[in-house]
């Protein structure tokens, strides 16, 4: 049987590459060959703070584009060759969670997240699809495939957390975290009409980022307490609507301190410690205060994928800030691993081209 | 000038009859007389928790059907006379928080809540109702007065929780709570089209009542805990719903952890006490599960009021179960405020027709 | 190849008795035998108005409850043996419609509707579901299989008349047509909520169905212009919302002309003639109304079967009403459809138990 | 009594100068004299189309940027020297309508606009604002008072067609109709997400001024069929949502048969003629194909005024290339108003500076 290489979770705090048989792909399935990858704050998270357990030879990664080398008989909509968008979240869609409209929980709790979880992930010389003709979208010939790696995970999260939070024109929206997630929430929240936009972060070179992604405060909590700054720029308003994408379970608390009553709280951020999400209170108006916390994983699939893209074709939205490091070879994928673990000054996000 | 006779919070663990002056009626407002009155555990919380804070010869209650005996000059749809629903939640309609669907909090968060709040309540011989055009009822003469008292609080926080919950066809939904709004609440969640409903709970009186009005399934803490019951009635399966109407800041914490991901745990009880609402890392899916967590006080003013007052006409929902004390003289209503304080086993509601 | 028998469009306007090969089982797909059926007026269009064009040999049906005789390999949740509802919207889940939440439109307008239109229906000894997973429902077993079988069509497309409306606790609802979908749609408005009911239907026996399903005011046709009897019975005021389940491109102009400001008019007929659906422009606003038209097929799959059969389960909708005449051959099967082209008085729906 | 000079219509097909007394203010109301005026294609419709019935001596106008120079008693938030936004509708804030979302009609289909409508309009040296708190806003000092002019009906009619079509991230979005409340749905719908742009209209400055706005693909009908046209370029592909801000009853045939299933026709634009709106049946899905068709007047208001200015202040939108011509004398006004009726090739919008 053919074997193919791989960027693995060896163990925890432990990475390597490691050999694969090729996966077998059933009627509905596809085959892809990697055309870019990219590594991404879970994979960090997977591996050297075990957030998904201890899992041994554990292909990583989760954010690729790429073209199709084999297709099941039953599928219709992609052929051998095509390159396509890889979506992070690559739903069952029979499920009756699908069928509500929650496909990231199919069959569980983001159980619609396969690759380097339920599956090995893309980081591999191949990697196999899920309901191809559901979960690959064709990558339209106007985006670059460094960009379109940016369409698998950091686009359709921020851009969900913007969707969570119902921006609507001229509100005044606060993005606490500015990496690259909270980069995309701060553009997200402008594509979807948001008048005034706080960033909250400290590092400079996202700081940058984020007013070109149309921030028009910054807010660094080295320079005072959050809430207070915030609430001073506004001349004590409460803000419309907050979306987290950094902190942990503390956060919520600024959050709801700052937000309007009929406002949103929607959080896109990982929460890997703590026992309660921490709501104050007094200022969520003693339990009647209409201030609704929400938090989601992406809505996978193609659909996602398929308008996602549109925006970038379109000129709505320019990935290419996102991406600060650039690499060529398959090999460089560990560099960029690291790299992303070690979070330097400059870095947004590395991307590996093929 | 003329004066009045009212029931008043004399300051905390103190009430007392009290003479006012009778309130003057700006151009758009209504003087109005009670008709029936009742009093609400929130009533018990102002005096004796002193949940608003220490308050001298405030007149107490805001659960009330009048006559209309005087109106201001630019009062077009009311006249003397007229008999009226008189919604507990008042607010101020020209406020932007009023335009923005959250006229709950006009001028500020809870602060359409005038009645024994920011002003005098209804428990006088008179009461004053400001913006009388947008803020009372027609009576429609199908309605009883005492079940009409019932439409100023129970029946809009009820089905409040079961709005703010998105209750659809067929879905499961836990109220926890069965005091008189968790009633209103489970009578709410099935006139949304809920299926299953499970009523927790454990006064026999109010056990009974919930299952008149259509709780499938009676939970009581002092049978278990109450997430074991619950998941142990559905084989494991989550519920798609909770209203929480009862309790405290350690309920969310049942609520997360038996509802479904894209559920809603919808919140209608007043919180007194706790730094922190408790919502569940783990069960909150690590902060991506897509559980909705809101809580809000009811809509007040008229066309709340109209329509939940359709509900009655129409034989939809009868309200009178809840009416297990009747009383009426006027000085009955000191007795009706102990009693509702004391929550006697047999004790939903006590009403004083005058 | 084993054969099995089925009831058949043979051509317009002409009805019999077929052979066929057993349809073959893809891996994600099942084979069901029926355990009722009941024809449908859709079969009438399909039949003897040439709804579909003319077909030939086409197992007519769409109404089932069934048992599972054969499942593919992929299939998860269902097994030989099992008694299913049958939806008669089979969606194809992976489609990008479905991912948008029309699945009733997957791969084209009303294309999840399959049987007896893309392929052949429940009309026969055996028939295929396409994937089972998501398009059976395990029939709970305190449901009748007579009852089941209004779960495949009319329930469902009587309640999503009610969404598509969006009634909310104590509109004025008018159902405009009470054949056994209008009938759904009374009891679909009542169980979201509505005060008022309006039914607009001449045959007796369906008039007192209706007022078992909580319609309040009955309006036929015979008794004058239908706008005139419902403004003068709402004493001139609009009603919040309009269902309509019969009538033709002309009944829009009555529903317009009843509605208010801000209504919906919902429409889940089939509409097989007129050029143009007629919304009267003054009523509608000079354009600027907001008074919203829409119309759409039930929507199909596993999670509403499961949903609305709740509703039965827990007493809160009784379809038994609506089973006005009872077979128990197979054979029965072409007497009922005839009986259901020819409609007398005091037929709803016939139901065939096998 | 003083009397102040305004610009009126004096019936069907004439306008002139003529005097009034200066209008009294109530308690909740404020009396402004503009500082900088727009006519609007609407006065044309009521001078010269005779649209709301022959008027005798109506002052017109709805477009105005203001300074308070009275206010009644029990207003608020304004003074006099106030500068301020006045919405072209102001509705009536205690009726049921605006309590359900739906103030534009408050009192009436249509009736929150009062200006040259209900009362005189802004087209005089005064005008008379009923209920000030809740129908100014402060004009931001960042807001050129003739960019401010934009902001009374412009900004807010073409947001709120695309806010009415539900327009989001990456949709493809047909605006038919670019005059300038056109290319404001243009704008709106690029403001809420969309991806592609379809701009339908024939003037070549209009055209121009589209793509400023973010137009993709403009369309002209005397280049071929409009739906042709359409669907050619997408490659038979239906579009989202369509935003109709021009033509008549029959461009609904138009906007049905380039939408999808479950797409949104909405409609901002007034329909003068004709007496049904044309749904096509076919491809309105016979009845079943989830297009929802709406059409809606722009919300008034304060809170609406606030949150489009917001756009303006942090450059998400500049309304500056919709002034064409602009003027500084009150004289001009006359001018202007002719000059929209003529509209010339290279007219957008006039704007007159007091």
């Amino acid at each position: 049987m053919a074997k193919f290489k791989g960027l693995a979770m060896l163990g925890i705090d432990n990475i390597g590459w490691i050999e694969k048989d090729i996966p077998k792909v059933g009627p509905g399935d596809a085959l892809c060959r990697p055309l870019a990858l990219s590594p991404c704050t879970s994979d960090v998270h997977t591996v050297w703070e075990g957030a998904l357990g201890d899992r041994h030879n554990l292909i990583l990664g989760h954010e690729a584009s790429a073209e199709v080398v084999e297709v099941g008989a039953n599928v219709k909509d992609f052929k051998v060759g095509d390159k396509v968008i890889v979506p992070a979240i690559t739903p069952d869609w029979e499920s009756v969670e699908a069928q509500m409209g929650f496909s990231q929980h199919s069959g569980g709790m983001l159980n619609g997240w396969k690759f380097s979880n339920g599956k090995d992930g893309v980081f591999g010389e191949y990697f196999h699809v899920n309901e191809a003709d559901g979960n690959l979208a064709l990558l339209p010939p106007e985006i670059d495939i460094c960009d379109a790696v940016m369409l698998s995970d950091m686009v359709p999260t921020g851009l969900h957390g913007a969707n969570l939070a119902e921006v609507e024109y001229g509100e005044t929206v606060v993005v606490i975290g500015i990496g690259p997630v909270g980069l995309m929430a701060v553009a997200g929240a402008v594509l979807r009409g948001a008048g005034r936009v706080f960033a909250v972060g400290s590092r400079s070179k996202c700081q940058e980022v984020a007013k070109y992604y149309g921030a028009t405060d910054l807010v660094n909590y080295r320079d005072g307490d959050i809430v207070d700054q915030i609430l001073d720029a506004t001349g004590g308003k409460f803000v419309d609507k907050v979306i987290i994408a950094g902190g942990d379970v503390d956060t919520f608390d600024v959050a709801v301190k700052v937000v309007r009553r009929g406002g949103i709280v929607s959080n896109i951020n990982y929460l890997g410690t703590g026992e309660y999400i921490k709501i104050p209170r007094m200022e969520w108006g003693l339990g009647m205060g209409h201030i609704c916390v929400i938090g989601g994983l992406m809505p996978g699939g193609r659909k996602n994928m398929e308008y996602c893209s549109q925006l970038l074709v379109h000129g709505r939205l320019d990935v290419s800030p996102l991406l600060t490091h650039r690499f060529d070879k398959f090999e460089d994928l560990e560099t960029a691993l690291v790299m992303m673990k070690d979070k330097a000054d400059d870095l947004i996000k590395p991307v590996v081209k093929l």
